[in-house]
């Protein structure tokens, strides 16, 4: 025998319904719903991303149906597909039942509802019955929207000529200086998890130039709150040759444009399902981190707290303030303090108590940090020497500035985080297909 | 300020050197080797993916070259674009030096020669100093390869309606059965790191239909060969509603014919860069386990030690087989003995001795292990049951089966080791960019 590697569909999907109206199909999929009637039954089957409304009638067939067709039975269909005119005018199909075969049969009726709109229980359960509560439409249209994201941020980049890349989760050292993160026994050497790619995708930008992970990272972080998670994915990338770090902002708004152009579109069943409210993109402003301040405090009348960085009060004050001024569900507020970025952040050569940095705050939310790093060997080991860090101990990350790296920044964007915002969520976990937290990693 | 998103292109790629032919044109990059003659100087350049020759000479500009250009600046170099006509007839472009404009400077030498065809010391070396050794243009041809097959993988899944899914890598259970799992302390609860996305992605089956995933798994083992990594990139696919274990190896082929076409056409400079010899699949033959052991024994006279398994001559052998019977650099052997396949694995119900499962080889060596699952709840309970495994220990993983899930079946490549067989590697880290194992978890 040989396998030929040729693919045939055996079966007709939601979408050539119109094609094969009045025709006999077979489509396959999970028994959602039955929902009996006085003589007849409604019989929702799920496919990957659809839900098809079947009907059973003693009518149309001389099949009959058996007690052992159930909710959550994978099924073969065969039946004639139909149409009804709804009231917008528009043709919706459904499958008049010839026959069913059943593929598979569930031991025992699901723990939680998901045949509703949407699962009715406390998140909680519902993430402890993630494998049956994500087979409900709107669940697993959330990631599947995720899937899109992070499409668009991959598509986008590999056409402006960015490199994949795949660092290692298994490091020797902690990126950012050795906090919060999780210790591993590796052989008997203690190693950690990976916070972030930076080193990596440093090293990189002087290979391929230009380069893009889309990764899980771990953060050992105690905080249980409803934005912070301990494993998520990262959406990473770093650009060598910029001319400033307004490059690295003017790639993220063209990536931020095509993912939200691309969800329109290829996801349209999923937005519209989850009624989600696609950010228009034309340009994205930006604010001078102490601009940022003198606005909160003129116009908003707010009092800081701390002058060296936001609190999420502030950060929706900003959020709103874009909205108003320049009708734009974005702003990136740029030169934030040195105190508060990283060690590999470079400076403003022009006011050196501010960096070339900036955050991207999405509907009043931060969702990126990113800068231009310091490229040159003297210099970054000098600025680790004032910050009291010892540059023989970072001799590997290192090795790109002492063998010579070109000007480069980069960003990072929490792909759950992003997601969240979308939906409007108001806790990352409803975003986070298995969330890790501190109380939390199972399933 | 605001920013736009328009990607402008400042610079010229050598792609686009036929079209500015004897135009002034610049050009960003690193130095990557100079080459001084007697009265004149080569200035090879190195961009994203090319090298470019420059000439250096008095002739034809006002500008004269610094000490300051080095090995591993950075640089903006304007010049005139010329070509010249190979032996062959055809045209190579190379850049007459008008001005150079240094981006940055190293501060030392690299400590291993990067300029000459390939980096010429031993591989330990090569790997202590990868911030370094990846920028010679052959070491990093590899990891664009390895891109080109992960992205072929991912467009052909994905035009086949399957979704990519992220799932945890911190796990409160070991999938196959807690051997050789990194352990961790997760706030004083004790959690493993993930040796494959088994659990999630059958349990996403029942979501999906069809799933893939491309993301770093962890083993502990103790093995310090040429072939194990204790953390490498699988790539995934579990595909649901299938009629057979047949399906998952159409699949898998269809796949490869469409990663190797994508590496010929896309990946075409580094396919020639190294050498590489891209297989030809036009169909992929298969032999049952016992009847690849009967070949091995009456065609090769080799006398097997283990009927449950094959050794590497004995995968050696058979891909020889392959090559003179089927001329295919690919055979599936299938049915392996169900005491080799983990518990999941679906036995022949025309012989339960045996399994419907299947591992491919490529020119004699094991790239993929695959397989249909259980799936269905009673058989899953009493099959552990059977290897002494207690059900109540995997109540979360049998959600899938309980709650219902369809015929389904998938199968993991490892990316580094298809890489490693691709370049015709004898090393699996030859393949990998950053390798952890036993002795090694730096840079």
């Amino acid at each position: 025998m040989a396998i030929t590697g040729e693919i045939e569909n055996k079966t007709v999907s939601y979408a050539d319904f119109e094609k094969y109206e009045n025709e006999v199909v077979t489509i396959k999929g999970t028994i959602h719903n039955i929902r009996m009637m006085s003589d007849f039954a409604f019989v929702i089957v799920r496919t990957a991303r659809e839900t098809i409304q079947c009907v059973y009638s003693e009518e149309f067939s001389s099949y009959r149906m058996s007690e052992d067709v159930k909710e959550e039975c994978a099924a073969k269909i065969t039946g004639k597909i139909v149409a009804g005119v709804q009231k917008d005018g528009s043709k919706r199909y459904e499958l008049q039942i010839h026959d069913i075969q059943l593929l598979s049969h569930p031991a025992d009726i699901p723990p939680v509802v998901i045949t509703k709109k949407q699962v009715n229980c406390d998140l909680s359960t519902n993430l402890d019955y993630r494998p049956v509560t994500l087979r409900n439409p709107k669940e697993r249209a959330i990631f599947k929207l995720q899937e899109g994201i992070a499409r668009g941020f991959r598509e986008f980049l590999m056409k402006q000529g960015f490199t994949e890349i795949r660092s290692p989760k298994i490091n020797f050292a902690g990126a950012e200086g050795g906090t919060n993160v999780f210790k591993l026994d590796y052989f008997g050497k203690q190693v950690y998890l990976a916070q972030s790619p930076q080193l990596y995708k440093q090293a990189l930008v002087a290979v391929y130039e230009k380069v893009f992970e889309i990764a899980p990272v771990f953060r050992a972080e105690h905080h249980d709150t409803s934005r912070h998670l301990n494993e998520y994915i990262s959406m990473d990338f770093e650009m060598g040759f910029i001319d400033s770090f307004e490059d690295i902002m003017n790639m993220e708004t063209g990536a931020l444009k095509y993912i939200m152009n691309l969800l329109k579109i290829e996801y349209k069943n999923e937005v519209d399902l989850l009624h989600i409210d696609i950010p228009e993109i034309t340009e994205i402003p930006t604010l001078k981190f102490m601009e940022a301040k003198e606005i909160l405090m003129k116009k908003f009348k707010y009092q800081p707290t701390d002058m060296k960085d936001f609190d999420p009060e502030e950060e929706q004050l900003l959020g709103k303030y874009a909205k108003k001024q320049f009708n734009s569900d974005f702003i990136f507020i740029t030169h934030y303090p040195s105190k508060k970025r990283p060690f590999y952040t470079m400076d403003d050569p022009e006011d050196p108590e501010y960096t070339l940095s900036f955050d991207l705050l999405f509907r009043g939310l931060e969702i990126t940090s990113g800068g231009q790093r310091v490229h040159d060997y003297n210099e970054q080991v000098a600025k680790m020497q004032k910050l009291g860090m010892n540059p023989e101990e970072f001799a590997t990350y290192l090795m790109l500035h002492k063998y010579g790296a070109p000007p480069h920044g980069g960003l990072g964007i929490g792909l759950e985080r992003l997601t969240m915002h979308l939906l409007g969520a108001k806790n990352v976990r409803e975003a986070t297909m298995f969330p890790r937290d501190i109380n939390r990693v199972s399933p």
